[in-house]
């Protein structure tokens, strides 16, 4: 089988380490090189364990990576969103096509970038081009077509699951959203930091970055093309005490006159040949621990018909923050890319339990 | 100094054994006797390590009670519902004061009690001299009347910190408010089942009993108190992979007119002079970790005045569930019926860290 | 490809999921059917996520067993040892090979299972048929011969990965050897119990089975193959707040007038070809978090040259329980047992991280 | 009642954030001072929650530490070694009392610390006036009287408290003995390190500093005195993802002619009158969350009369590594010292559960 020349930067981050873990068994790309500035020299298989022969590369510096990634289809940037914006025009100036993991070219409206990610975006025009790789919810055709894509992060991931075929069927109110979610540690990235050290964290839960995530904007984006209009919503996202998985509960209205049933029989009429998207019957059977390890997403609807607060809708919505909020979803968009199947080296779900 | 006898019932449940903590170091009553089927026999010292007096306790079954509170000026009780609701007219009679710590008695409308506990009330005469034993919110005057005081459940606890003071000053709008909350698993009690093994629970996150917790009327009926009308509110649990603990995050709207700034204000001024519960400057700060361990609680509150929601007020709070939520908050109460200071054996705050 | 028709017996069961999983993605097998009474008539995918056809079976009762086995190459018992004591003659007489997780036919000595498991081995022939299906110890052309594999426990291969090469090479003193070791809480299986639920195990650590566990004789049996003599050693188990892993940390003492040096190079020797078993350079290396989620095991040895107990050796050694020391092992002894690539479907190790 | 002028330097390390809760609660002391470089300028109850006089004070800089200490009875040093060096001379010499939770001044043989600190110890005389305090092992008049105490190491104390009365009693062969204990992630103090990220730490064990702990010269010490002559001992530590608790399982050999009834007797006779220490019946129920958040220890012995390893004696122990094996054995001391009820504000054990 052919196999597509590929590499990965930032691969020491918790997503990069997924990426390569994916990668390593995956057989249609040859992993050429793996870049981190914190590892370099030693191989990925010393620092994670993985075998194969991604397992017996070594990392290379950053600086290195447009060089290596000469004659490479397509290269995976798990980096911060400041090192994405200066390594992806250089690769697609070298014809190398760019799935990146941060935030760099995930908002159309560059005039964002500033409050919510705290830069002048520096290349507007690539926001024009960049296509949005969530691909249960938007255009895989033009997923295929793209030489950059913004793989979407991990809250939005859930939160537009949960609600975008809502929206587009007509089935949600014009009123307020209210997103409450909540992340493991990894989803902060590598920390030396007190505040993210175990006697820190553990036993504990807070919120953080309330009515200021730099998600926010990049939900409100995903909800406005479901809606064909702009929804107003609220993101509150929220630390566990656990390595990995996010689970998002959003709060919405029934539309007036619409049925109840419609909802449920909605999500299933979304997902019902995306294998990575799973419909289930009843809110509390979504859960952080059938998801984690896997590159599927778990979402349900409850609506209440009477009570305190009739007509309110509340869609669960679960997915592991380093897979299908990150890596496994990179490579959905890889394989889209580079026109292999779209969930090759992702089925069946890996997945650990307990 | 005089002490007052009292006595424990479902001492061996989490909240009991909590009680049991608090009262070993109380100076103001003298335990004569705890109550527990489960572990009749035994002492106190030997289950939970607990010192002193009610450490040399040796548990007597439940149906000794009744004859145990013989002379004892009140009673608390640790217990299901339905125990309660069969011990606490039998203590009343013989005149001995109830600190109840189940939902037996906190709903004023007993029609409530079919649906959302599973039983018809059949007391329902009680539920109108039952007060409330929320002393930060409530009347304390009433609940020192009181013969029989239903003390708060925990997520309604969470809820009406956050929420009531601002309801009382007219500052959230007429629109449904949603209340996500977090709780240990300490809040399910002792279990003896799959669902709740460390296997199951660990390194998860889920919802239940989403849109049907038998704390929403409760909660609805303090938010109604507080605003004076019926509030359309949606409350929706989560069980988190930690023994102890709840976060609240309250998502309301800003009343028009109202200015922002009065929401911090409102709360500040409410809780001025009550060391039990701490007003922080920002939700960030409000962490499970803070509290656990402790009798206090602490909230605070976020309004956004522009973005995707402007208007949007998010009010975060944070209790430990067995002892504000439950053990701590009934010797709140338990000394104001008996005449002692209300922080009897609550300060300084015990706590533990990290 | 060939695919041998095979069976899964306790499906349900942590190991047995993870058995589940692993051949899911195997591609030289072809699952018949999966048995649990628990979940009889669910399919794998509802309870476990689980994708691929394995993921579309339906449980069958473990009745139904020995019938869905025929025409199956081999059989996969995840079950109790008295449920094994009684399957595996049945499965056997019909020509199908059995590999067994449970303890029934790991030692030699059937006299040993009253005081040890609680019965009387009702099959001693089979004892001597059983072959112990530890492949980096044992004799592999055994293994592959066998019609019944004795799959080892946990605890006893973190032991004799670590200990049995330095035996084998003579360089351990004739002297007491000390195995402490701990273990995640699925080493003790599906509990519906008040000792096993979340807040009994979380934030604590307690040995368990003092001097009585029922994996010292088989830890025994091993290191006695090993050392070619018997071996005096005492096991302490120790219960770990964490769902999957085992780390063993085995204190032994030099062999007189044996190199320190020798111990590190012995134990490389030994694994230098066995993807499998990693020997790392320094006890500290060695970790849970190393191996969990993989197929592999870790170990490293250290020893005293000074300080206050000269000639001192510590192995330390780590696995999965659930993978080395049941499923993925089991799938080594199935390959073996079937001809097939002895890692297939084992590498590049799966594994999570963080 | 008289209370005594006492200080904390080092007062937002962990211990040092227990010593202020538990002295926050004492009724014989008046905490003068709290010396914090890192909270410098902040108020107790602002960082901590902690209430009273004590949560009123602010953090002042180490170096005004010695001038704050002016007119004091005693200060306790939470501070690393070589900061206590520096400042207890400093202190000593103004006529205060010390209690030091550092290593310092632990061992006897001022020549150990180079290769077990990492520094020469420049005030050999300080060490010959040092009393190590571990009152229910040590004199306690000696304690009493002494102007500088070492207070013990956490690990030291674990195992000093399940070895030396057996020791003493003749009951141990003279064969080496293992300890191998385990420590919540508290035992690092405060980390701003990757290593100790909750990522890197959570679902993980593993074994650090093996054969190069600083407390395995403590241990050796403490069992050579209650042997009367040196013992051969090997100290494994390991570390846990909890954040508070030890957990030592200490492995000798029954003296030749013992019998093994006594190993039980000696342990319950030595600790009858030591209501901080309880001897329990079977090393099964020791545990760390029997001790967690109490001044308490637990430990218990069984010996091997049978099996593979007879003579075998495993002791088992536990405690707080922040309390009993620093914080609260700080106050132990600081009562006798000055002359106060050596469990003051110690007992009933505070502690949590679940």
């Amino acid at each position: 089988m052919h196999k597509y020349a590929i590499g990965v930067v930032g691969a020491s981050g918790y997503s990069g380490i997924e990426l390569c873990r994916v990668l390593a068994a995956h057989p249609g790309v040859d992993v050429r090189f793996v870049a981190s500035d914190r590892w370099e020299g030693v191989t990925v298989r010393a620092k994670t364990g993985i075998g194969g022969s991604v397992g017996g590369l070594s990392y290379v510096p950053h600086a290195q990576a447009v060089g290596a990634a000469h004659g490479c289809a397509a290269v995976l940037l798990a980096t911060p969103a400041e090192a994405s914006l200066e390594l992806a025009p250089q690769l697609l100036e070298r014809g190398v096509k760019v799935i990146d993991l941060s935030g760099a070219f995930r908002l159309a409206d560059g005039s964002a970038y500033p409050r919510h990610y705290g830069f002048e975006h520096r290349h507007p025009a690539l926001l024009a081009h960049a296509v949005y790789g969530l691909p249960e919810i938007e255009d895989r055709k033009a997923i295929a077509a793209a030489r950059l894509v913004a793989n979407p992060g991990c809250y939005p991931t859930a939160a537009a699951l949960a609600l975008v075929p809502l929206l587009r069927a007509g089935l949600l109110a014009d009123e307020a959203i209210v997103v409450d979610a909540a992340s493991g540690v990894s989803g902060a990235g590598r920390q030396a930091s007190e505040a993210y050290s175990f006697c820190e964290v553990a036993d504990d839960v807070r919120p953080y970055k309330v009515l200021r995530h730099q998600h926010t904007p990049e939900i409100a984006q995903s909800l406005a093309r479901g809606a064909g209009k702009p929804v107003r919503v609220t993101f509150t996202p929220h630390l566990l005490p656990i390595k990995r998985g996010i689970l998002s509960t959003a709060s919405a209205r029934l539309a007036p006159g619409a049925r109840a049933a419609a909802l449920a029989e909605t999500l299933r009429a979304a997902y019902r040949d995306e294998p990575l998207v799973e419909v289930l019957d009843a809110p509390e059977q979504v859960a952080i621990a059938r998801v984690a390890g896997t590159a599927r997403a778990s979402v349900a609807v409850a609506v209440a018909e009477a009570g305190f607060d009739p007509g309110r809708v509340v869609v669960v919505s679960a997915i592991d923050n380093l897979l299908k909020g990150a890596a496994s979803q990179a490579v959905q968009n890889l394989n889209l890319v580079l026109g292999l199947p779209e969930r090759m080296a992702l089925e069946p779900a890996p997945g650990v339990s307990p």
